[in-house]
């Protein structure tokens, strides 16, 4: 990264050939480099010219006219950044718009860093940190759920409701610290009883937020997912038609899938990140290349969030089928048993299935339609809080944040516990403090370099 | 192409995620679309806020926000079509662009064909024909001269330039017409040898004019380039060395080249497209492919403008050298002969290279560098004018600009011709009239729909 002190300059905009390309341009003199190089076709200084305005001129360089361009000044702290910004609209070349940028490079700007726009802002308090990550996965949103979690109403709930938990633990210290320091003064009446509730509601309030996160992650992360099954089953036309298209080779062979095939595709609200394995058996013919499969196969179920495992109830319940379910009841995840080829004449009872979450009739080669809608219906409710309104509610959807928040309970559930076995409020103090600590992790108020860095490192280096 | 009574939109920056992109929306209209989904931050009317200033707001649809965005707006006449544009600048993800996008399309905007926004200016006025291709050209620009070529300058001469010419055309046609139709009045002294001075000066500036097509399309489209030789010359080694990797394999086996590859790349201010084509030879031991690959290097000889001839004069002159020699003299473009392996004691004197533009030495497995320059000094003496100065004079770069001038150049040439038989001015005012026609087509006043299609569909969909 470099210091704040230096002006950063960056291409905004994707690369590639197309009408207009942005430059970005942000620090403390960006107005002075932009003079140097950019003179709008009014004769007039840019850095004199009407803030907001879109200024038409040219970019020229050594007395060459390198672009006609459209340039806009943002002063301070009306920016992005928060910082003096200077946004430039050239020709959307390749070429042309590396030439204006390295123009802006010789005129004394530095090359930004991945994320480092929005990293100013951040140090210069325009966004929280979970604004910052919210931009982040807005910028990567492929459902329009997705959009709705990272867009910006979303993103300001998110920072309403942390702000306000962090306000109660700091009401909170505070007058618990006046009470330890003043004993003497009348400070109120702020019983244990008192302490005691406001603790209880900041508890509520956090174990709310953190019951946000398995719908968020669900939407946003996506849940991790195995189809199991015994060889030639019918995983892979369950899992092509999931993604749509022919990912995986079906043939009536069992076993011809060996590879693990993974996929990402939106199902209802939420993501499946999918996973489709070798069938599980155990048997003499298999050879090394098969075993290695079946082995991945094993360790992916051990692994998983949610499970669909498929049968062929065409076809008499056998040992490779007793192996799956074996499989499937030693994981503590959702699962989802799938009973394929139901167009056939059923020879295995429903009642064999046992210790499934949910049982779901299909037949993978006709009403495929239907068997998606059931098994999407079946995911959504088990993996998302219907009650939650996407986009409107306050939603924690990364494993950073709901980390933090964790730790945020787990500290004032144990200040509660201090004042429950009777102990005096300073004994609580220290835990409460803890938890402020913890909320602040949280809108990156005090958060260490590592986590900012990774955070940011994931952006372009335009924005 | 849409009708120009619609409002078009489009994204203007390239697919993919980055900080920011460009949404465009043009026509009558474009304003009351803008109000329907976007909501300045402030509570105004976007239609009602200052023109040419970033405002900030949100782009609402069916009360869910998409995005928090700034949106310009360009009143007619001042925007790049020339119509009423709004330009909105959201967060560059893929999915959220897309959906601003379709907001503003369900909103009342059509999608953009590829270059209307372009095209619309052009028709608008605001732009000449000509200045269309350059913009074209300026975003496909991979070297700076091209850059220079198509830039705001070089796109502001020839417009003038041609305006200029199309100036003198029309105040002869008129002067000629005035005389024709009213002989009795007195309409100045306007002599036969008055009306071929000014013929002549147009026939000098058209003259000038076209002698700058062979820098401008040398620059801009590059010249067709092959290398040829006998096998194993080393034809392949100078190929990479030109194009500065290893894509042709290259061994000590004659033959090994049977493909004919092919790359672009700048030398000096021109580019080439050239060609490493399979060694020549007439032998018994060919076999079918190989066969096949030295038909299509004679073939290419014939059609190149620019032929290197690789010859090793490490090695005797051989009935091989000698083919080489004969195909290169059947063809009528500029041709260096390259004697490699300079390095080696030479077997073979220098004046058994006739016919050529150029003799250069080279080694191409050692001094390298110098070689390359040696070439590129040749190549730019051969193809292009050193009085021109790219970026600033009138230069035509295009087969359409080159063949409408010379077409008005004929004109010109059969009205001097006309004048000069002693037949009246009358006879030569219909050649007078066909060159205005083809100085109209030049500039875009006068052009077919087909061509304006072809030059305006090279465009993208956001220009």
């Amino acid at each position: 990264m470099n210091s704040l002190t230096q002006v950063i300059a960056a291409v905004s905009t994707p690369p590639g050939k197309d009408g207009v390309a942005i430059i970005r341009m942000s620090g403390e003199g960006a107005f002075e480099i932009a003079d140097r190089v950019f003179f709008p076709i009014s004769g007039r200084k840019f850095s004199e010219c009407m803030p907001r305005t879109q200024i038409y001129g040219n970019i020229i360089e050594d007395g060459e006219r390198i672009d006609d361009v459209l340039a806009t000044r943002f002063p301070a702290p009306h920016s992005y950044t928060g910082e003096d910004t200077v946004e430039i609209g050239c020709h959307g070349g390749i070429l042309v718009t590396r030439t204006v940028l390295e123009a802006l490079l010789r005129a004394g700007a530095v090359p930004a860093t991945a994320g480092e726009f929005t990293r100013r802002a951040f140090i210069g308090g325009r966004l929280s940190l979970t604004e910052a990550e919210a931009i982040s996965d807005l910028l990567e949103a492929k459902t329009r759920d997705q959009l709705r979690l990272s867009g910006g109403d979303a993103r300001g709930r998110l920072t309403a409701k942390i702000a306000e938990i962090r306000a109660s633990l700091v009401s909170l210290m505070s007058s618990i610290y006046a009470r330890i320091d003043y004993p003497d003064e009348d400070l109120g009446d702020f019983s244990d009883g008192e302490v005691r509730a406001s603790l209880y509601n900041i508890k509520v309030e956090c174990e709310k937020l953190l019951s946000t996160y398995r719908t968020g992650r669900a939407i946003s992360e996506g849940i991790d997912t195995v189809i199991c099954g015994k060889p030639n089953a019918g995983k892979s036309t369950l899992y092509n038609l999931l993604i749509g298209e022919d990912a995986a080779i079906v043939t009536d062979i069992p076993g011809t899938t060996r590879d693990v095939l993974t996929s990402s595709l939106p199902l209802g609200r939420v993501m499946l990140k999918i996973a489709d394995t070798a069938g599980i058996r155990d048997s003499e013919d298999m050879d090394a290349v098969e075993r290695i499969g079946v082995e991945k196969s094993r360790k992916m179920i051990k692994e998983c969030e949610l499970l669909f495992a498929i049968f062929d109830i065409s076809r008499p319940f056998d040992e490779e089928d007793r192996l799956i379910l074996e499989a499937t009841r030693s994981v503590n995840v959702p699962k989802i048993a799938l009973l394929n080829k139901a167009d056939l004449p059923a020879v295995i009872d429903e009642s064999a299935f046992t210790g499934f979450d949910e049982v779901i009739r299909i037949s993978a080669k006709c009403g495929e339609a239907e068997a998606v809608q059931k098994l999407s219906n079946s995911v959504n409710r088990l993996f998302t809080d219907e009650k939650i309104v996407i986009g409107q509610d306050a939603i924690i959807s990364s494993a950073r944040q709901h980390a933090s928040l964790s730790r945020c309970l787990d500290f004032v559930r144990a200040a509660i516990e201090s004042l429950d076995l009777g102990f005096m409020q300073d004994a609580a103090s220290s835990d409460v403090e803890r938890a402020l600590g913890a909320i602040s992790e949280l809108d990156g108020r005090s958060v260490s370099e590592e986590i900012v860095s990774d955070i940011f490192s994931r952006f372009c280096v335009g924005k």
